[in-house]
């Protein structure tokens, strides 16, 4: 839905364009450095002011957002992205509060790293500091303006927004509003800015600005992230979607185990931390795989089965290998038997997308071997998959969830959008 | 020299080098999982019986390397390549001393990140684990082979290494040597691996291995920094050269300032960590200069100065608008007389590469203020840029000086090799 893959518009040339997109993100760096160096309260008030301004103009965003509603209504946009698109007075409330949460949360620089002093007597201190410029490419939805411009303030980096066309003149006000609060407050100019050319090689440009942009995170579906992801010359944070298994032990409270594998499945499955296969030890299948399947099914739930399980769940359609590795984002479940535990770690390790997994198990010996064997980013025991959320790990903010194996992996609250530098300090030391 | 860039053999066809790189991937990445449990005990243990090995082989060793270096003069190689690809009974004591010490370093794998409780009551543990599969693609050195893998192995890594082609037999023999011990002493078979391909599509299929390989680190010149960086479709860790700075201060003590200047510039000119613009504040421009320049004009610096300081030093040359933005890598130096310390901040964010620079000053404040507000990986006071290392920041290893913002920043230890995950134990919880 994001105009990255919507038709290049000829009216403007591509060189424009660039010239138009490096501009922007040179405003950008420069405008970071300052921000990078504004105290938690500047920030914090800053952000308090501008969820006022939203609050104050909810009319004057409910006007803008109306055009871009008929538009997309005249465009033939599905009833659900519609709603998407929609701000009503609630919507737009909690956009403001949002803001609200985002500023009171703990300043992510405030947290030291370490100090040490080395044998030729240099203080070495390394502290944490804005990641600089963040660029993020969103789709439809006109809040994540609002929220993601916080998430980047909060955290001292200074952001570039680039939102889906069928949200242009949402977007607009949005960043419109929030920015004029966030000079008045003292922000340096530029530090949120919005690209407002809908030609995809807008995009395509800001993705090639790896001078000024120091990373790109993508707010949207799989299309979308990849699409970042190939085109981008700058690291990119990816989220994709999780295949996220459960394992039911041999040693398993049987009861616990369904609670857990239901709420797995079914309390949202079309989420990335949705489990999508279950795992059974073949000593508990015949205990265990009719009850629970018996409630799946009655949420709408569609079984896919191993030979084994197919045996034991007559509803059961037979898994064919695809079913081992397709992330359903539905109420689809693949369900296998397996001998060891050793053969639920493998199968995860081979067929998993490292996102979250999880061992419903008393034996405290398996459960610890499978915490440090399984190489998923968050591993569970006794508990569902659906708990990796920035929120749900005391983060106070969702920026999202990393699927890169580097930097951030896994929920990322506002840290994982700084870095780090070291601090030297000598006394006339040469080598 | 790298055959990344050599031409292509057309006796083999692209696919089935593509073929027998992604198989060795697949390979690497098991033994990664396996690597990965091992104890520290087993892995120090692997590294000192490797050295062993290594030194009671020297002897055949050699005589593979001789082979590489007819090879090599035969083609025409320069002397100091041939140099760099020599291996005396004394380089190779050195490399075997280097697992040794690399195996006695402590375990960055043991070291605990945090671990919290959240409302829910879910017991949330941040552990650090390998990166997992290592890609290292490097020149003629051919003990960058025991280095590497070393390093490497000590974190819990498996490592893919692709060592220049005119150092194969050196190379081979070296990783034969390696991963014999090491298997001998239970790391788990392809742990380490060569890829003895010498064909440039090698190290492209390498490169796209984004399923196997979790990280490419180059190591060799910018060229083959570049050539990696560009092709790779897995995270980079790049080691670009540094253009770094020394700010003498107003209130400076200059006989300091002087020591400091003359290290960062003439120590090692050819380092990323070397001196390449001096920035000296107009009030002690006069009283500065022309002591200094003199030391470093008898130590056959070339210097090239702004307006200002071509009028203190008629020996320097003219300064172009390149000359700032120049990585010399030799003894040549540009000088720049600045009115403020703001100006100097402003002059090396703008022209900097964001390695290491320096500020010479007695004033805590300018300290202070130089040292947050250079957008350096590291930034020092009253100390030469030359330090940025990682033995003399005290890691024990030099992996390299990152000059990604992300992930890895700076001087790279054991502990940069290193990513996360999380443990979350729960007692039946369900959202």
């Amino acid at each position: 839905m994001n105009d990255f893959v919507s038709t290049a518009d000829t009216a403007t040339s591509g060189e424009a364009i660039e010239r138009e997109i490096t501009a922007l993100c040179q405003r950008a760096k420069r405008a970071g450095r300052g921000t990078a160096r504004l105290g938690d309260r500047t920030r914090a008030a800053a952000l308090e002011q501008a969820a006022g301004r939203l609050r104050r103009e909810s009319a004057r965003i409910q006007s803008e957002n109306a055009r871009d509603l008929e538009a997309g209504r005249a465009a033939g946009l599905s009833g659900a992205l519609i709603d998407r698109l929609t701000l009503t007075p609630e919507r737009i409330e909690a956009m403001a509060e949002g803001l609200t949460v985002v500023a009171g949360l703990p300043d992510p620089l405030a947290e030291p790293i370490a100090r040490w002093e080395v044998p030729s007597g240099l203080d070495i201190e390394q502290v944490r500091i804005p990641i600089g410029v963040v660029g993020v490419i969103y789709e439809s939805r006109p809040n994540v303006t609002a929220d993601v411009a916080a998430l980047c303030l909060k955290s001292g980096n200074a952001v570039v927004l680039k939102g889906g066309k069928e949200a242009l003149h949402s977007n607009s006000v949005i960043a419109d509003l929030v920015s004029d609060e966030l000079e008045k407050a003292g922000v340096p100019e530029h530090a949120l800015q919005l690209v407002r050319s809908t030609d995809r090689r807008a995009t395509e440009a800001l993705l090639g600005q790896e001078a000024y942009v120091d990373v790109i995170v993508p707010r949207g579906g799989p299309g979308l992230v990849r699409a970042v992801a190939e085109h981008s010359s700058i690291p990119v944070i990816k989220h994709y979607e999780g295949l996220c298994h459960t394992y039911v032990d041999a040693q398993a409270d049987l009861a616990v185990a369904e609670e857990i594998a239901f709420n797995a499945k079914v309390q949202r499955p079309g989420v990335c931390n949705a489990m999508e296969t279950l795992l059974v030890h073949g000593e508990v299948a015949a205990a265990f795989l009719p009850s629970v399947a018996a409630r799946l099914r009655a949420a709408g739930v569609e079984l896919r089965g191993c030979e084994q399980a197919c045996r034991l769940l007559p509803e059961a359609i037979a898994a064919t290998e695809d079913d081992w590795r397709t992330e359903y984002l539905d109420v689809i479940l693949a369900i296998k038997v397996v001998g060891t535990l050793d053969e639920a770690i493998d199968f995860i390790n081979e067929h998993g997308s490292g996102h979250s997994d999880a061992i419903v198990t008393t034996n405290e010996e398996s459960a610890e071997r499978f915490l440090r064997e399984v190489d998923s980013a968050t591993v569970y025991t006794n508990a569902s998959t659906r708990f990796t959320d920035g929120f749900e790990f005391g983060f106070g903010a969702e920026v999202g969830i990393s699927t890169n194996r580097l930097h951030a992996r896994g929920p990322m609250g506002l840290r994982e959008l700084t870095t780090y530098k070291y601090l030297v300090r000598g006394n006339g030391h040469v080598r």
